[in-house]
């Protein structure tokens, strides 16, 4: 009989919180995705958000009109309570960027993007030689007399071999968010860092970095792998050469964002809060497709599936749109102030912030014991690609709700093609897959749903 | 402990076919995984093959390039036996194909592509009135004497719910397959059929059809989408439209192809071979890069990573390319025919012809027994996204080896992008993602080293 359950996913018998699943948890579920795979409503939201509206950097207009936007809509869907929350972001934008790889008096352009929150050149550009590292351990065997007065570029790949991108991507990061930092202090004039992707083409990726403690603030910008390929074969043959570095990017200060709430209402325990979100703003490059207007979209598409069902419930529902994840969590940090000033229970938040892939699983942060009565509802959401449930991390922004009692929840669609994309001009509409968005906001319809209607909560040991 | 061994996919308390599965296994897993993720020889070989020859029809100059440049390239590789099978197969071309809907004296093209096998239209082509069918009942319901002398348009949807998009492609596939042969059974003088696909783009798909046993052979063509829903519109307010069809699509007759074969012959069971493969041919609109070059580089891959890890197998380890899966499976018969005379052992067979897509597991042509036997195998392979191991099909090719001796396998990526691009122009090279390709072959080669080094066979019951 085993064979004949698990082909029609059906577990009469499973128990979860002392109760026993309802045998029409099926039907229920596909009644979620049936709405979401015919209607493409989070597609269609994506769609005007980023070809309507486009990049999000925090402090731009288009994140204002973003979060305007995404108010309306979730007004349409009739919840309660839908408002603006102010939030304190920084306002960075990017200028011209250019570096031009010299070589006696040939020139060659390399394709370069400042990262998010470089301080930019002087306005006739840096010229000086380049020193190849390939780890942090370089830096220090270089030491000063060999880095002072140079640009250093750091050639630091993600590791290809391991099934996991966003592990590689881990590995290989520090490069972009301390490399300035850390090459300052020898003396460096300017850092070129590797982009962080797997893909081999001329699109660079930016993100964040920091100065850290570093007296001196230097420029950084990133490489795309071919400039990259070509920097590093070029430095094979020819240690003089030179690059001449333009960046006019700058910081304008500090101005207002938003975060986008609604809700709706909880039948039986109001006061009981499951969030779910994404993030708002994008960067500047492409049209944040994937990062994170798909998470934004399939959150809210979470919402206008309960309310299309019908299903009315028990804990309040809350969807929440960060504002500036990917340059400080001003967003995240303001509503977790908040939502200790007012004392609000979240029982569970569930943050899709890994991209537009098929579907993957779910990770899940609290204790063993909770990981494993959630998993009793395997059965029910494996047949649409949902097969993963580890106990790991769950999302940057929901991340600062964090405690004890909350069960905190990352939608894992898969990685494979996430950093092809990611921070790059080719973060575009067109790379979303219709169906892979929308599974994915049906499957977080549908596991919050049953997380609701039997009532899970962390068990406390 | 157990979630300590489900974190590092280790099994040491597993038992198949009698022998525990060795520690070692995870290590010498990710060996196949380091060399396909880094080397990326199959997604070289796919560049090559689509780019540099291009679509492979059956009969086609280009099916016989791409036959000699596999055997080629398994030469190189150091295969035993590399050679070439000679195959009949059928020689149909396309032509000029145009349609125009005429509204009075406006005229507006259709996207269409013949239909593979379909004859052509007069010369002067064919002008007549459209009567739109959504099901064959319909077609018996409107009777000979409103069809006859007419166009039949079917429009037919694939369903969009289905997790499973082909199952949703075979619920819908009679109208391109019979369409044409039911509808001429009414006097229709021609057939249009909604494009077996979920995305909505202009470009029509085509694929196999045949006359079954009518009497009168009229021509088909595939209508995209677009088209679709445009006369589908136009036909709710005027009934009256009529369309101009040009077809010059023919058949050639028959002619010789090939089959490319080549082996690892096995170390202590030569007599028993374990096949791998996919098809060569593609349909002549883009050039069969998911459909079938992905499945025959990733084939051509499992041999080559059993050379580079220098794993030597017990059995004999052959890739078969096949010839024509797409119009008649010539190849697949021919060696099935070849096989019985030789009367060859086949213990395992696995095809790999269902795209491109990140991986999500395997399905098992055999008794329920043997595929229980063959999970014990997971838990190293779904750290690699492998999950799925049902009981079901296998591949077209290999099914015409089906004995009670014989596991048949299908390798099965994630499909929610497969038809998007199935048999129409945009089956190219740029929708194929090297990772996801390579993490298949890989995934294709360590399942095929632990039934190697297990010796898994049919559970005879």
């Amino acid at each position: 009989m085993k064979s004949i359950f698990t082909l029609f996913g059906l577990v009469f018998f499973a128990s979860v919180f002392g109760q026993t699943i309802d045998k029409d948890e099926t039907k229920n579920i596909k009644e979620f995705y049936n709405i979401a795979l015919s209607e493409q409503q989070g597609y269609t939201w994506l769609d005007h958000l980023c070809n309507n509206i486009g990049p999000r950097p925090a402090g731009s207009d288009n994140a204002d009109k973003a979060a305007k936007w995404a108010k309306t809509e979730l007004e349409k869907l009739g919840l309660d309570n839908v408002w603006l929350q102010e939030v304190d972001v920084p306002h960075w934008v990017r200028g011209a960027e250019t570096a031009s790889l010299v070589e006696l008096i040939q020139e060659q352009d390399l394709a370069i993007t400042a990262l998010g929150g470089s301080v930019g050149t002087p306005a006739e550009g840096i010229n000086a030689s380049v020193v190849e590292v390939t780890s942090f351990d370089d830096l220090e065997e270089l030491g000063e007399e060999n880095i002072k007065g140079k640009i250093v570029f750091f050639n630091i790949p993600m590791d290809p071999t391991n099934f996991n991108t966003g592990f590689s991507y881990g590995m290989a990061g520090k490069q972009r968010w301390a490399g300035a930092a850390e090459a300052s202090k020898y003396g460096a004039v300017a850092v070129l860092t590797r982009s962080l992707t797997l893909k081999k083409d001329n699109y660079p990726h930016t993100g964040s970095m920091s100065y850290g403690d570093a007296e001196v603030k230097i420029p950084a910008a990133a490489l795309s792998i071919e400039a990259t390929e070509l920097l590093h074969e070029k430095l094979q043959t020819n240690t003089g050469l030179t690059i001449s570095l333009v960046l006019t990017c700058k910081s304008l200060g500090r101005t207002t964002g938003y975060n986008v709430i609604g809700d709706i209402t909880g039948s039986e325990k109001p006061d009981e809060i499951v969030l779910v979100g994404g993030h708002l703003d994008s960067w500047d490059l492409g049209t944040g497709a994937q990062d994170d207007g798909a998470g934004s979209v399939q959150s809210m598409q979470v919402m206008s599936l309960f309310v299309k069902t019908g299903y009315a419930p028990k804990r309040t529902h809350r969807v929440v749109l960060f504002m500036n994840e990917e340059f400080g969590l001003d967003g995240a940090k303001t509503y977790a102030e908040y939502s200790k000033k007012e004392n609000i229970n979240h029982v569970i938040a569930l943050e899709s912030d890994g991209g537009s892939g098929t579907p993957r699983g779910f990770s899940f942060d609290t204790n063993m014991e909770t990981v494993e009565a959630i998993r009793e509802f395997k059965s029910l959401l494996a047949p649409y690609g949902l097969h993963d449930y580890a106990k790991g991390g769950s999302g940057a922004d929901i991340n600062q709700l964090k405690s004890e009692g909350t069960i905190l929840i990352g939608y894992r669609p898969d990685n494979q093609r996430y950093f092809d994309y990611h921070h790059a001009y080719t973060d575009r509409f067109d790379i979303i897959n219709a169906r892979e968005l929308e599974l994915g906001a049906a499957g977080m319809a549908s596991l919050l749903y049953l997380l609701d209607k039997y009532e899970v909560e962390v068990i406390q040991k």
